[in-house]
């Protein structure tokens, strides 16, 4: 600690040898290093909400951070009750989004799997053929149901494209590897009717990861490859690994921690699976041959380190990968709320991406 | 604090009631704010270095903050002595630089401007018409003469192009707008040789606020436009505004705080302009017809914002913009040392988005 506070001590002599001070990580990188790097220690800061952004977004960046962002359910029935408590919340505010948006929902179920077909009023006419599948977020435990659609709602209102939104099984119905198996069928099921060129799959947070688990999957079974992807904010590493776990610790209003309720939810959806496995943790899954992708965060996103390590993976691999970051929104804020011009802004991003690899 | 700190209580019952609080973030976005949003009170943490970047970038990254980061001199004199000591430290890297890239350095004067020419062992074929117009970075009042040039070698030996890097005036020789003068001076005197469509900007820091400004000024004065421009990390608002001059204060271990000496160079630099001039703050500049542009910045960068708000911008007004997300790195780690795999990863990028726009 001592060391830290004194890098602190302002530098009160404007003098020359002061002065020759300041460079010296400029001059020399490696010079101040010889016992290995130490931790930073950072002091505590109020930082205010951002005018940088739209006032819906500032409403939703300056909200205090997530209640109880830090419970620990054990079992998938613990988790059950939580999800259904929160699913209540959100299924309330569909109504209004489906109006606003002008997009209807209906329930099927795809060689077993329960699902959504989320379809806009007026599909454009370019995307006449295009089918995108949904995998939604929420650790792997949550949003169950309807409360799984917010952003396949967003995703066909804004682009214009038919959306097949997975209600894939969780905890305590079953665990790891399911929601993955699920989303397989469906795509099994898809491309025996629609050409995989004419499809991508998106989704955020475990629905990202889910997104790039699934091509990781249809890699390994020889399956066709959807045409583009967009793995929003994706829960890449599940190993509590990545820089901003700790940079954007209780500045992500959402995620909060490392160690918070959705890392507990990652846990038991994985039932003693090896966090590492790439269907759990797809940063470490070969990326060699994946569809153009889009892959979108926000500053203070607890994720962004795994967002752009994926982004930086990809574009390894020779892929065609580009990142969307937004100013100071936290993990997922750019599905929460549909009159934000910044929601407006990253479906718009994302369906551009779309019109452009898709139907080729 | 009472109300932050609140928020910080953990839910120790794992009850309904408990559980019921933790999806109301998601259910009801402005519900818990009623009074305008509060600042966040962030307590004090240990960051650790990452584990996710090369051995190189650890020892940058794990570098204690910048000596002196907050030394505030006031005039263009003091500035000068300064930026002596810190260049004597750089150029004396220079010599291993120039050996490890196989590039070669002369000093030239275009038009009365000051300048490098920075060309490597080997100009890859498809570059041979191609020239590239470095600014280099230090608030407007650092890296006088050959201290400016790292970048350009890492251009020149990643790359293969050839640079001219601009030695751009700087206080006390002159203030605000001679930097931007100079580079349009390069600028014109280039293009009477050289096919516009053969030419590229760029720079870091100061300098990608620059190469942003000469984009600017050439569109007001009718000339033409460079094929791409990739400015890193631009100091694209020098008004202290943007989220992460917040978010990653204290953390960002190179410009450190919104209120460092970068601030008080550019403020010496203006010398009384205006800071929201688009030729010091080109974030509010109008950027419609921009040319193909590719953004550099790191998770801890302390103009993340910066560089995310001039990528909404470019895009919003409908141009190919590009946006590149080093995991762990401050503000322009990646122009510190050559050896370390990112610094190529970087460059290579950058000549790869070059290679796609230049002679088109």
């Amino acid at each position: 600690m001592t060391s830290a506070s004194s890098h602190l001590t302002p530098c009160l002599r404007h003098s020359a040898a002061c002065a020759a001070g300041l460079l010296v990580l400029v001059a020399g990188h490696a010079s101040a290093q010889t016992a290995g790097p130490a931790p930073l220690e950072v002091p505590a800061r109020t930082v205010p909400v951002p005018n940088t952004v739209s006032p819906e977004m500032q409403r939703i960046i300056g909200a205090p951070l997530r209640q109880n962002w830090n419970i620990q359910p054990k079992t998938g029935e613990e988790w059950k009750g939580v999800a259904e408590t929160g699913a209540a919340g959100t299924i309330k505010n569909i109504p209004g989004m489906l109006e606003r948006l002008k997009v209807k929902v209906e329930r099927t179920t795809i060689d077993g799997v329960r699902a959504f077909v989320v379809t806009p009023e007026t599909i454009r006419p370019e995307n006449r053929n295009s089918l995108l599948i949904h995998m939604h977020g929420g650790c792997y435990v949550l949003n169950p149901g309807e409360a799984g659609l917010p952003e396949a709602i967003f995703m066909a209102g804004f682009g214009g494209f038919k959306v097949i939104s997975v209600d894939y099984r969780m905890p305590p119905e079953a665990y790891f590897p399911a929601a993955l198996d699920d989303g397989m069928t469906v795509w099994r099921a898809l491309v025996k009717t629609t050409d995989p060129k004419n499809i991508a799959i998106f989704g955020t947070s475990a629905g990202g990861a889910l997104t790039l688990e699934m091509v990781l999957r249809a890699k390994q079974e020889g399956l066709p490859l959807p045409a583009a992807i967009a793995p929003g904010t994706p829960m890449s590493d599940t190993t509590k690994t990545g820089d901003t776990f700790y940079t954007n610790e209780l500045l992500d209003n959402v995620l909060v921690s490392r160690d918070g309720f959705c890392d507990a939810g990652a846990k038991v959806y994985a039932n003693g699976q090896d966090l590492k496995d790439p269907m759990l943790s797809p940063v470490y899954g070969d990326m060699q041959g994946f569809p153009p992708t889009i892959l979108t965060s926000g500053t203070r996103d607890l994720l962004l380190s795994n967002t752009v390590r994926v982004h930086r993976k990809l574009r390894q691999a020779g892929v065609e990968a580009v990142l969307q970051v937004y100013e100071g929104q936290s993990h997922a804020h750019y599905i929460r709320d549909d009159t934000a011009s910044e929601t407006k802004e990253v479906f718009g991003e994302i369906a551009s991406f779309f019109d452009k690899h898709l139907g080729k």
